[in-house]
């Protein structure tokens, strides 16, 4: 198959119509012109002039045989996967993953790189447009065939701007125009910019297990604490784009100072950092040998990875802080189950898969704190889409809006 | 004006095309034409179809001039506000408060009867049928001219069937059909239950203090504490109905034992019980002389509403109370605030108005707690629209069902 698209300088733009043909194929992979029209409830005439234009274009792709009715064999319809392609970008504190993807959100290419978004937006996007671009020189990819490319950064965005608000780890990033600079290099993309965590819910609701899920959360326990928001199966980003950020609930009105000058906050309690610190101070107080001699090999310091290990090798201190981490996690949850009512609850990030002990003691609190109602079909569990759910949230976000999917009126 | 619609016996149905327009002239009351084809992109001929079967069902009027822009003035389109009605039924613990509206939503008459929901639903809800049948009779109203009736809760709402679902204030109440119940008498009427706060929040929508906000709160404050949640200007109801049910978050880790059997519930530590009881405590150890007084006057038992009382006679003991309710309020608030980062948040209920005290000690918490983005354009105040809040929600509610409002992409 030969990309029509090859030569284009600038996307193909299709109309509010044409999109609901294309959302309609994005959810069910291949449908007959026949259901297209009864689906939609448009006239034959209008399906066919639809459909004609969609195929014209480049869009779309009549091939094979679908189930007869009695008549002929009907031909079905898919998306031309390979009329352009996708970026993903997720960019993290101290390193970068991207993507490239066909049309029907199939990775074609991946590659993650370190970097450190404290060197500012220009030095470290320069180096995501070297990257992409050498990835799709890499895929016989020319830069004017990537049609839609979508960013994840670890800060509050305003997405209808696509701009950085008030980043806590993202110095000099505010209000920087990212959808700008990677047109610059890739003209012919639809650039669109969220939160790390929100393109997380986006990837877990794509390709993950909130595929039917109309209303989850998607929790990342990291270095800090972010929550995604799926409400009727629309990424919920508040009235500033800050919806989720929940890392600063108080967790314990008796807990130590934060960072934002706020006293026990969930993320100062629960997080990465803390449970390093925790595990210092029980290796200091001698209530683990095995921390302890970990402690030393590192040169007098334990990472959160450390305390898994110690925590698999069945190390009593170690689960207690997983424990305790998993409780205030839990607690705080409960007060938002109660709240927004998810069927659905994801656990993700690089602290959550500590042997299910984190996960374990996360449900027993929301169990014992949250009403019945609100936990009686409640399912908690690891998000299901491995490390490369932000990658693949980006490209879906992009591809959701290169088809208006985020538009549930465009028609 | 004569009421087309006296003697039909089943409801004018609307197509969805039809509700487009219908939609429209419920936000703008009225349009021309040539307006309803620029706004919906519909042509000339098809708009003039659309509209000359609304008019001829008797739903649309064309009435007085619009502007010219050049040739003859316009006509212009409002809705039929005679055709039909529209009943609200707000249902609380002790009393009912029933209305009925125009198909603008212009309130024609409205009562309110003590009653008691512990009797069941059979009793209660005959009760509401014989107060609206009187109330309809008393405006020359047929049964047959409700078109729709919308019934406001105290309780979770299984809101697609219609049903309360575990109400611990409504005993034998579970599952009972109470669309089926009034659609007995009311035979042309769409009949749409919702939880009471969730009705609130539609009113303060519809006609208070959020007509152009997309994400806000609406929080009652009295016997219990409940929260209304508006999401993209949708009502989030949560996968179970029970969204927005926060009276059983954890307010003190330390606090007294909930009759849910958990610990610190913001319901037990401060809503309207809480305050009297403390009051109580307050009078019997002799801190406010004039509690005490109140309290004996009273056979030995204090209200809420002597505390508001005593509070404007600017009783020291009364008003720390009710501060420390506030700040617990809003404790909570600031970590809802900070996942779900409304613009505003509206308090209602009878605890509410306790002259300004509640409401500031709330603001001065949640300022305290959130996050500086999330508070950032955050606006606190009281709801705009009055004890009538909750029929007018409910009526709201109906209609909006009527006129498939609640279904953005129903054309």
């Amino acid at each position: 198959m030969i990309s029509k698209q090859g030569t284009l300088s600038a996307p193909v733009l299709i109309s509010p119509t044409e999109a609901v043909v294309m959302r309609l194929l994005r959810n069910q992979k291949q449908v007959s012109r026949v259901e297209v029209s009864e689906i939609t409830g448009w006239s034959r005439a209008k399906t066919s002039q639809v459909v004609n234009n969609l195929v014209e274009k480049g869009y779309l792709q009549e091939h094979g045989d679908g189930m007869s009715r009695g008549g002929r064999k009907p031909r079905l319809l898919r998306i031309n996967g390979l009329l352009g392609y996708i970026a993903g970008i997720d960019i993290g504190a101290t390193s970068v993953e991207i993507a490239i993807s066909d049309l029907n959100g199939t990775i074609i290419g991946i590659v993650a790189e370190p970097s450190d978004v404290r060197k500012g937006p220009e030095d470290f996007l320069n180096d995501c447009t070297r990257i992409l671009l050498r990835l799709a020189t890499a895929h016989n990819i020319h830069p004017g065939q990537i049609l839609g490319i979508g960013v994840g950064v670890p800060g509050p965005v305003d997405f209808s701007r696509g701009v950085v608000v008030a980043p806590p780890l993202m110095p000099g990033w505010e209000a920087f125009p990212i959808r700008a600079f990677f047109q610059k290099s890739f003209f012919s993309a639809f650039v669109v910019v969220d939160n790390d965590v929100n393109i997380m819910a986006v990837g877990e609701q794509r390709s993950g297990g909130a595929e039917n899920v109309d209303h989850f959360l998607l929790i990342k326990v990291g270095t800090g604490i972010g929550c995604g928001i799926m409400a009727n199966r629309r990424i919920h980003r508040g009235s500033d784009g800050s919806a989720g950020d929940i890392g600063h609930i108080c967790a314990d009105q008796n807990g130590p100072i934060c960072r934002c000058g706020n006293r026990g906050c969930l993320e100062a309690m629960a997080a990465g950092p803390a449970i390093a610190e925790k595990a210092m101070q029980a290796a200091r107080e001698g209530k683990s040998a095995l921390l302890n001699s970990l402690m030393d090999k590192n040169g007098g310091v334990l990472t959160p990875e450390d305390v898994n290990y110690a925590c698999r090798e069945g190390d009593e201190a170690s689960l207690e802080i997983i424990r305790a981490s998993g409780k205030m996690i839990g607690d705080v949850l409960a007060g938002l189950i109660n709240f927004f009512n998810p069927s659905h609850v994801f656990i993700t990030g690089g602290i959550a898969n500590f042997g299910n002990y984190l996960l374990i003691a996360i449900k027993r609190a929301v169990l014992r704190r949250s009403l019945p109602l609100a936990t009686a079909h409640l399912d908690i569990s690891f998000s299901q889409t491995g490390p490369t759910i932000g990658v693949i949230g980006a490209i879906s976000l992009a591809l959701d809006h290169l088809f208006m999917v985020d538009d549930p009126c465009g028609n």
